[in-house]
C-alpha cells in the first residue's frame, strides 16, 4: 500500500493512493498514519478495506509528511562509502547516528526555507525507514519485523552550521523545512529488497545524485538492530539511512542551494519529491 | 504555579501542587500540561482557577514527566566552565547543542535502567527550560517571553556510548529512562532569577554535584535565542542547560551507576527527584 496524508499543514487527513494513482480518504477508518496504525494489525485493517470503494479525494491536494506525530527523526551519517570519501571523512566502524528536529518535517513538495544566516544549504536524497512497533534490543535477524515501510527523505543540511558551529551536527540538520518525507509510506510488502533501490536527486534539472541503496555500508536491518541497543524505537519513528555521493559540499567548486532553485528527488517504487527553495 | 502530571505512565493527568503541598486535579479544565496549555493564555486560564477548590487527589500517586508530548528534548553541552574542565574539554565559543530521544523521558522518581551493554552510566543534574510558545529567530532580549517555566532534569549519559561509539553524542544520551523531568514545571513568574539557583545531586547519600546556575557559561536567554536561529522551538519543547561539576566521569577514579544505587537531585524552588537504579 501507498499511504499518505493530504490537506493543509497541521490538519492533514490520512489517505492512500489506489492502483489508478487516485487518492482515497481513510479518515473515516483511522485517525492518522501514525502510531499504532503502523503495526501489523493496524496495517492489516487498512489492507482489508475495499480500496476501490473508499471516498475519492477531489482535485490535487497538498501532500503532508507521509507519517504524522513522528517521535524521533533519526539519521545515519556517512553510510555510503563514496559519499564519505567526497565529504573527506572515513567510513565508520559502526553506524554514525544523529537526530534531526521533528519540527523540521514537512510534506514532500513543500517549499524549502534557507535559514537566515545560512551560507551552505545542501541536499541529500535518502531512504527513510518507518518503524511499525516498539523495538528494543532486537537482533539483525528480526529487525525488519519492526519496520512498517519505506519513504523518500530529503535530509537538508546547512554545512557551516553542521561542521563549524561548536561540535555536534544537530545545528545544521534541524531548521524548519529541512526534512521533507513522502510522498508515500510504501508498506514493506511492496519493496522486495530495500538494499536494491535506485535513487536520484536533481537541482534545476541537473542530476547531482544518481545512486542506489545497494551501496549502503550498513543495511536497514543492521541499522534498526544497532539503534535498538541504544534507545527504544517507537511506531512512527523515521530513520533516514544516509545519502549516496553527489551532495553540494562534494562538488568542485562546492555548490549550495539558493532561493529560486527547484529540487527533484526520488527512489524507485517510493515516489518523487519536488521542492522550491525560498528565503527563510 | 507548580504544574505536574500524575498517574500511571502513559496515562498521566494534569494537576498542580497547591500551597499546602497537596495535588489538585486539573483534568476537568485542561487535557494535559503540554502544547498550547503552556502559552500565556493557557497558563493564565489555570492561574484564574480557585486552586483551593479544585479536586484533591487522594493518596500518593506516581508523578509523570511534568510536561507531556515533548516535541524536542534539547541539551546544551559543556555549559559550566568547571564541568568542561573535569571532562577534559575546552569551553565552547557558542552553545554546544545535542538532542536526547524524547522516548528517554520519564517521571522524576521512576527507576533508571542501565542499558544492557553499558559500562559507564553517569548522572547530570540540570536546569530544564520549558518553551511556552513558538520561538523562531528571537533576540536575547525577548527570549524569556517564550519560556513557560523551569524544571529539574537528570541528563543521564552512557559515557562509552557517547564518546567511543562512532562520533555524535546521541547514542549515549537516549536510552529509555535517561531523561527524568520534574517533579514540577514551575512557571517563570515564581523564579526571580534562573541564573541564581543552587543545585545538587547525591548518589547513595554522597553529594557529588553541588553547584549553582550562577556559574553557567551561556544563560537561559542566550540559549533560547541561539537555538531559535537554527530551528524553531515549540510549546512543550524542553531544553536542558548543562551540568555543573561532579559527574561520575570526573571522579578519580571514575565512578558510575550500578543496579541498587539511589540518586537524589534537586534545584532550589524546583523540587527534588529520587531514582533507584536497576538493570535494563
Amino acid at each position: 500500500m501507498r499511504l499518505l496524508r493530504f490537506g493543509p499543514a497541521g490538519a492533514e487527513k490520512p489517505g492512500l493512493l489506489d492502483d489508478n494513482g487516485a487518492i482515497r480518504d481513510l479518515s473515516h477508518w483511522i485517525s492518522d498514519i501514525s502510531g499504532d496504525a503502523l503495526n501489523d494489525e493496524g496495517l492489516n485493517k487498512i489492507r482489508a478495506l475495499d480500496h476501490e470503494t473508499l471516498p475519492l479525494v477531489d482535485g490535487d491536494p497538498r501532500l503532508g509528511p507521509c507519517v504524522g506525530n513522528v517521535g524521533k527523526f533519526i539519521c545515519i551519517g556517512l553510510n555510503y562509502a563514496d559519499h564519505a570519501a567526497e565529504s573527506g571523512m572515513s567510513l565508520p566502524d559502526e553506524p554514525v547516528v544523529f537526530f534531526k528536529a521533528t519540527s523540521a518535517i514537512v510534506g514532500p513538495d513543500d517549499n524549502i526555507e534557507i535559514p537566515r544566516s545560512s551560507i551552505k544549504t545542501d541536499w541529500e536524497v535518502e531512504l527513510g525507514v518507518v518503524i511499525g512497533k516498539q523495538a528494543k534490543y532486537v537482533s539483525e535477524e528480526e529487525a525488519l519485523e519492526y519496520v512498517a515501510g519505506y519513504c523518500v527523505v530529503n535530509d537538508l543540511s546547512e554545512r557551516d552550521f553542521q561542521l563549524h558551529r561548536s561540535g555536534q551536527w544537530v545545528k545544521g540538520k534541524s531548521a524548519d523545512t529541512f526534512g521533507p518525507i513522502g510522498p508515500w509510506l510504501v508498506t514493506k510488502d511492496e519493496i522486495a529488497n530495500p538494499q536494491d533501490l535506485p535513487m536520484y536527486l536533481e537541482v534545476n534539472g541537473h542530476r547531482f545524485q544518481d545512486g542506489s541503496t545497494n551501496t549502503m555500508h550498513f543495511g536497514v536491518a543492521t541499522i534498526v538492530s544497532h539503534l535498538s541497543q541504544f534507545m527504544s524505537l517507537q511506531p512512527g519513528d523515521v530513520i533516514s539511512t544516509g545519502t549516496p555521493p553527489g551532495v553540494g559540499m562534494g562538488q568542485k567548486p562546492e555548490t549550495y542551494l539558493k532561493p529560486g532553485d527547484s529540487i527533484e528527488l526520488g527512489i524507485q517504487g517510493l515516489g518523487v519529491q519536488r521542492q522550491q527553495v525560498i528565503s527563510g
